[in-house]
């Protein structure tokens, strides 16, 4: 896919809302600034709970959520629960009241436009210009020699994901779970569904810092829990399986998570507390 | 209905094109013009044959084809026999071809862009601000003192359209057919359906300087065309009714046209020809 591709499938999304479609095609080609990544209706969790926004701004950590003054639909958790749903906590959240007069919804996009401009302008060292094949090649975070929660790490396969500490899997097979980790020891690349599938019922929490990882048989989750608890292997570094706003799966880095035996138990299942928003990236050998 | 509404339902419209839909939307919110009217999926007429534009400046007479690089779908005629179609002889038609990479896209649309707003400049008296609520509105007609098949006129009733010949109709009723022309003799003001409707078989031509009026039934044909010839009306300012590109029923002018004796005869049925694209407008008494 490329940017032409990506921006006008994002751009075409919100087809059934009107006022929005004129929102965001409006802030995104007033802005036209092609260094600059935007993601439509994006899943967050915040502090006060799970939303979608309307127009998400990875690289400046800035949501604009349009207003048309009635109710949103309620978003319908369960059908979207393999959805990407990322953390918004730290983030802005501008608003668009669309029920004015459009002069002043216009000067208010106006105000918008600059205010991300600023936003750019503000992070001289730490803004990355948006590169849509660099930002899902692993070879990417390997020469950065990390990978961080705030960058919105994503891959097409868990295979990337793997190959950027160490790895050098070949692009075959359909692969799941886990992989390997080369240079650390005690720890492994975890690639679970953070829901009900088959009989693992795993899930995380709203802040995204616990995940839960229990079998619905009570004898097949002993032998997994036991299995972990007296393995050496208690640290994982977790891409979750999710589907991107546009549909594809994806494999979205979350940071690197410790079990945590005091809280785990038969009945919680193995509890998975996160120790580092950050990690160490290696070449393969 | 609203400025507002109005460009945000014609913005939302080529949701199955992406790229058309990406190119609508930048040129519309870089001209950033709320005095310059648009219409996106226009049919027009042309010398070639009928076609569907993709975004039309009515006053500017400027339309925007955009190139996706493959055929495009075939326009199935008959099911848009209703369609509001415009003659696009004298028109601009630019093109942009969206199977180059985004940057010369980008500056293709840019040069549009200050195409268009030259297109305005160059014409300091005769540009007419859009007015949604004044354009629907007789009374701008009867202060203008004409209506011109060039300002591409349509009203929302017969009554509206009636009204700009000093008749003082009231909205009320269901109105089909014609009126009176209370201020010129020989003359009524003709609603037809140019399309096949009931026993009625009317057509206009590609160029819409001729339409025939013809009953399927010979007998009751032969009486409409011997009822018309010994009348002393031969002359009929027609707003032919069509369904707008956002589906609202609209009467569009087409101009003065007058019955051709020679041409008329009982298999041709009625043939008017036009023999004015500009017709005097009255205020009522």
């Amino acid at each position: 896919m490329n940017k032409i591709d990506y921006i006008a499938r994002q751009l075409a999304r919100a087809e059934n809302k009107r006022f929005e479609h004129y929102v965001v095609t409006r802030i995104w080609h007033l802005l036209n600034d092609l260094s600059i990544k935007f993601v439509t209706q994006q899943y967050v969790t915040r502090p006060q709970g799970r939303a979608l926004t309307d127009m998400f701004f990875p690289q400046l950590q800035t949501h604009i959520e349009i207003d048309e003054g009635h109710h949103k639909k309620l978003i319908e958790w369960d059908k979207l629960r393999e959805a990407d749903i990322i953390n918004a906590t730290e983030h802005e959240i501008i608003r668009i009241d669309v029920t004015q007069h459009i002069e002043q919804i216009n000067r208010d996009i106006d105000e918008v436009v600059s205010r991300l401009k600023d936003k750019k302008k503000e992070k001289p060292t730490d803004f990355t210009a948006w590169d849509l094949e660099a930002e899902q090649n692993p070879r990417t975070y390997i020469e950065r020699g990390y990978i961080d929660l705030k960058d919105d790490v994503a891959f097409k396969t868990c295979i990337d994901a793997a190959n950027c500490f160490g790895n050098n899997y070949k692009p075959r097979g359909i692969w799941t779970g886990a992989a390997k980790h080369p240079k650390e020891t005690g720890k492994i690349i975890w690639f679970p569904k953070l829901y009900k599938n088959g009989e693992w019922n795993n899930r995380i929490s709203d802040d995204e810092t616990v995940i839960w990882e229990i079998n619905e048989f009570p004898e097949k989750a002993k032998v997994a829990i036991d299995h972990w608890i007296k393995s050496e292997i208690h640290n994982r570094i977790v891409f979750p399986r999710v589907k991107s706003p546009l549909g594809d799966v994806m494999y979205r880095f979350k940071g690197e998570y410790e079990l945590d035996l005091q809280a785990t138990n038969y009945q919680q299942g193995l509890v998975w507390k996160r120790v580092s928003e950050r990690v160490k990236t290696y070449p393969s050998d």
